[in-house]
């Protein structure tokens, strides 16, 4: 409890953009978030009050940075099972917990577990020699998708092999495998919901996600011409997920939508790229949100503020044509009524620098502008 | 010019809650605020992770704060005019420069010119002696407002005194004041806008405000009722202010609606009280627009985004009852849909330590809300 503002201090492991909107978000509760970072330059850190530098790899990092929080939560899934529940142990309040977590941080724990609560996800088993792909692939056909069971995300850890030779090469990375049907899918979706200790659980509209190379660029919400009673499956289906697992805060339920029905693809346990387009969109975003939830405030109103909403991400391009700054000015001339949000990266090819958000009431004019304007700051041409 | 993201940097003198604000919506711009903050306690140096302490009355201070920012800017209007042509002089963008804040920071000066102007003021004069007042008000009826000419803000260096011995206890305080007339107004307006080096002006509606013991205490947005004529009077009203004095930022322009029309009351040139409702009322917040303005980046649309919006103040009471932690959760739980905006700042009595914003359709039913939840979060009753 900060004595001076009467005001509980949530802490939150890891400095990413997640950090970095969070804490955004946290300013207007009265709070400041403190930040575990691994760098003073990471996202987060560049513009936190309460910076702590260390390794969420170390159990001492960690419990030097939890003294003084009255919450501890996650800008992502890399920090150890055993070392969240050392800090629990210690007394330490840490949000979604190990039990909870372990389910978005090991996918063949997740898929069994879900698979227990008659949850559908894609046919599924683990993998370790060819022998066992091979077998996989007699009953489900090729191509078969090959995952790392952790540390994946942003498309690393996937692999989609077509053959028993391609198979054999990603086996060779060393890493636990398991594989997957490659499902024939309509699109994919997202429902997104936070929960708190309490058992409080509000749903943002479901949304589609539009990946390319295994990340996620495009985010439109609601998903356009979703039915009420698939959207209503989708938010009932996180939300059983949510009470269920014990999850604390946001969880967002990536989703196949295929012609036999839903079935879950992956899940995260923090703030999540399919719910950015709720700063602007919801009247709670998913960072104030998340920060309720791990204070055991009650939820905020997740109703949508416009008919549609597209958020799309700005990815790191080659280095050319003008910089950033005279991109950004052009951006905003262009389409005045887009709401850009920019992580203070270094551009990097590839690498999630910012995103846009667009509101209005055709779908597909919010698409449109959001990814031109988006492609624009990447790198592009004006359109 | 941040090397690193290739954007440039923004300093703001002062470390109030509109700094605070301030750096909240520089996070999505790419930037973090650089603050310049008398006291590691205050609100925005909690929150910023460039902090300078400092003194604004130091141009040594101001100077050293100046480095390395491409553009400075003020939470106040407390500093120098003749620190600020130094740091002009010195090669530092100030924004709004001296000659422009002058008429935010001396009262006399601003009427003079509005005078010139052809702007509408109430009848004023500056005043030293008593037979200056007695002669005031013999002109214009007692009772006669008293202004500090400088320095004076939330109703701090204004006094309305009804004869003369009221008046010379006034004059007792040794500072330069004006009598102004005492206007029967219809109600308190406000028109804000914000304008960039290059000239673009952009106009949120126009607001009702209301005062107590002359600190704004609530914001209707837009003003209910407001006949479109007048409506689009104060707009050109300020659009002609801000253009005519050169100002870049937010201008906020205080106003009185009176049976004969609008008269000018006070002027701002930085983010305002008046328009915190543009946080989640319009599509680009004062605070962003501020700092669109202050890059000479194109501005944002600043159209409303629900029919109604209404702002009330969270003013520090005495304390008494449950403390503010216990508080927000009541009301978060009894007004979902509230956005609630605490400082950060430690409870006294009458200080604004925050704000409530709510968004509706109904200005009476939203109006209500708004003021019911910062009345509770202030140390009120639950409704």
């Amino acid at each position: 409890m900060d004595a001076r503002t009467g005001l509980p201090v949530v802490g939150m492991v890891g400095g990413g953009q997640l950090a970095r909107m969070t804490h955004q978000a946290a300013i207007a509760l009265g709070q400041s978030l403190r930040i575990l970072a691994a760098d003073p330059t990471e996202s987060a850190a560049l513009v936190g009050a309460h910076v702590v530098l260390g390794d969420h790899r170390s159990y001492a990092d960690l419990e030097r940075f939890a003294v003084g929080c009255d919450a501890i939560t996650w800008d992502h899934e890399h920090v150890a099972g055993e070392d969240i529940r050392r800090l629990a142990a210690a007394g330490h309040t840490v949000l979604p917990g190990a039990d909870a977590l372990v389910h978005a941080q090991d996918k063949r724990r997740m898929r069994a577990r879900l698979g227990e609560l008659g949850v559908g996800v894609p046919a599924w088993a683990p993998v370790v020699t060819p022998a066992d792909i091979d077998a996989f692939a007699q009953e489900y056909g090729w191509p078969v998708v090959l995952k790392a069971a952790t540390g994946g995300y942003d498309g690393r850890g996937v692999w989609i092999v077509g053959d028993r030779a391609e198979a054999q090469a990603v086996l060779g990375h060393g890493v636990a495998l398991l594989a997957e049907q490659h499902v024939t899918m309509l699109r994919e979706l997202a429902a997104v919901v936070a929960r708190s200790p309490y058992g409080q659980i509000a749903a943002w509209p479901v949304v589609q996600t539009v990946q390319r190379d295994g990340i996620c660029v495009e985010v439109l919400a609601p998903a356009p011409g979703l039915d009420d009673a698939t959207a209503i499956e989708a938010q009932r289906l996180a939300i059983r997920i949510a009470g269920d697992l014990d999850v604390v805060g946001v969880l967002a339920v990536e989703l196949f939508q295929t012609a036999d029905g839903l079935l879950v693809n992956e899940l995260a346990m923090r703030p999540h790229n399919s719910a950015h387009w709720t700063i602007e969109g919801s009247r709670t975003s998913q960072f104030e949100q998340h920060l309720r939830a791990v204070l055991d405030y009650p939820l905020g109103r997740t109703d949508a503020l416009a008919p549609a909403a597209a958020m799309a991400n700005v990815l790191g391009a080659p280095a050319d044509g003008p910089e950033i700054d005279e991109r950004l000015h052009h951006a905003m001339a262009r389409w005045p009524g887009a709401k850009f949000h920019l992580y203070g990266k270094a551009p990097r090819p590839g690498r999630k620098l910012g995103h846009v958000t667009v509101l209005g009431v055709d779908p597909a004019a919010v698409r449109a502008d959001a990814v031109a304007a988006a492609a624009y700051l990447s790198g592009g041409d004006l359109e």
